[in-house]
């Protein structure tokens, strides 16, 4: 920290990604990507883009949010599109939480709501989870602040069901409730069709898992026009071209390509399953995970010696320092085979 | 504007972006983009890394930190990329101007200084340019506020010498100085060196102008260690990945392929004098810019009818409504053959 860095800022603590390491290559079950590369479609459009460099991208998306619109049945006023997800839950954190609008959310959820909350010198509270690990709906009624939660929520892989949502949004009309759909597409019900009834909700949702585009950077919010409305002056005062023209360009073709992606999701929820059934049968207790990852630990072993063991085999999986979880492996599900190997690696471990 | 937005927003007018219209096909010298493509190499390099989008791009940014640390010879720790210069200049607002530390910056200068200032609650000043539109340094002695120059100043194209910045910097010892260096390669002197004798100084580029990628979006600082500490922190707190793979690539494949951006500069070096020359024969009054664009004005003929007529023909150049400047036109340098065509349809609306 340099002597010249603003007060406000003094006490940061930085998001952690899961860890790169460069040392040997791993199988790769850490942070949550998809184990398919996108479609020949997606490749292409997003090298043909790249002559068209030295062009400013389009600062209005068009023909992005045009797409996106289009897929998901809402109109293209409904609709903003960011430098990965983060970007516009950075802008929610911006927007909708101040002194006088704290922040709640789960106390095991993205470990990035939290950060955001510091960074903009919002109060945050954060609601614990039920023993279960699921989350009360009952907990986030009329509370009369800013609500973020992640549906199914990370690193749990838990869902709330629409109906629950729906009382959440009913019960705090004046209030914004962000639904975060990263992992969506996995087994969840997605909460976009409640933007017609609810002025109040923003559901957010990114290209870096189901639809195999991590590394491009793309995300997006649906919500009431005013909602856009404002998530938008934050984003013309803050970065007007934020999404880069190769990225708006996949973007489109992985939407207009989107059986592709489906069929992708199908293969990993199978996956899921079965290395779920599996890993109970190695005496493990796994949450019902509706997203790309199983939560799972086994009574008697550490879950940091695991991550450990099976870093040290070139497995990598996501371990969570927090004592309530620190026994828990976060694992994200890769192709069959490389599961095959994680599990036989595991095995060795027990 | 929604009823839900954060009070401190509620007057923030967010940047303009030079207009990019679709209802036909225009010559833009209007966002001082290249007219020259990425190089051949830039573009295998991007189309490549689409292959592996699904993973998460390096948010250590190591390979690009590296070759920019090279290319300028500092060393990485001196470093930081960021999505479009932009997200550099944003950090540097965030962590170094607030309430006790009020930003300053030239009255006529980059239209987003302001917009970021207000943009995280900074008071501002903005300190005149002289008559002849050139920015004074003793002006910016012994401020004891943070300082942003644009060097060379948009939309003047008018530098500062490195003598003349040095100045400021030693008479600002404990306040950040940032000098914007996005148009640095058409005729300036790079402030770069200074930073292994200032540590409270931070220079910024980017890749959008000399480069040919502002459709890539990516810029960079470089600064003490310090500094790049602080901006780092900021950009762990909002966005780890903030530059996406296809980027990454690309800015690399780009530094190691540098000459075929120098040729590009000298060219456009060469038009720029050419084009003034017969500007100035039409009788126009031409700032001395060392920049890949021209601020020229004549006296007599109104710099928005000029603007709206060129338009009519096809040619987009930028307009500014600011009173001081409001006769001026900025004419982005294009190719020979696109400048040709402009002074032809300025001709005949003279």
């Amino acid at each position: 920290m340099s002597k010249f860095l603003s007060d406000k800022f003094s006490s940061l603590s930085p998001y952690v990604p899961g860890e790169q390491p460069k040392d040997m290559q791993y199988i790769k079950l850490n942070t949550n990507e998809s184990p398919f590369p996108p479609s020949q479609a997606v490749l292409s459009a997003a090298a043909q883009e790249a002559g068209k460099l030295q062009l400013y991208s389009d600062p209005d998306l068009t023909e992005l949010l045009k797409t996106l619109a289009e897929v998901y049945g809402v109109e293209t006023k409904n609709v903003i599109a960011t430098n990965g997800s983060d970007e516009v839950l950075n802008f929610a954190f911006m927007a909708y939480t101040d002194k006088s609008h704290p922040a709640v959310f789960p106390n095991i959820t993205y470990g990035f709501y939290s950060v955001f909350a510091k960074l903009h010198g919002s109060p945050y509270i954060e609601i614990p989870l039920k023993e279960d690990f699921s989350i009360d709906f009952k907990d986030y009624l009329n509370l009369n602040k800013t609500i973020f939660i992640a549906n199914p929520n990370a690193p749990t892989g838990l869902t709330l069901s629409l109906d629950e949502i729906r009382e959440i949004l009913k019960s705090n009309p004046d209030n914004i409730v962000v639904i975060d759909e990263a992992y969506v597409d996995f087994g969840a019900e997605s909460a976009v069709p409640l933007i017609k009834e609810f002025d109040n909700l923003l559901v957010t949702g990114t290209f870096s898992k189901s639809r195999s585009l991590a590394g491009a950077r793309l995300g997006f919010g649906f919500a009431s026009e005013k909602i856009i409305e404002d998530l938008n002056t934050i984003r013309f005062s803050t970065n007007p071209y934020n999404v880069n023209r190769m990225t708006l360009s996949a973007g489109v073709a992985s939407l207009k390509d989107d059986g592709y992606n489906k069929k992708n999701a199908e293969k990993i929820i199978n996956t899921r399953e079965r290395v779920k059934a599996e890993l109970e049968a190695l005496g493990f207790y796994c949450l019902d995970s509706k997203a790309n990852f199983i939560f799972a630990k086994k009574e008697g072993v550490s879950g940091k010696e695991l991550y450990l063991g099976l870093k040290e085999k070139g497995v990598l999986v996501r371990h969570f320092d927090k004592e309530i979880i620190g026994d828990f492996l976060r694992i994200t599900i890769g192709t069959d085979e490389q599961m095959d190997i994680f599990l036989s690696k595991l095995k060795e471990l027990l």
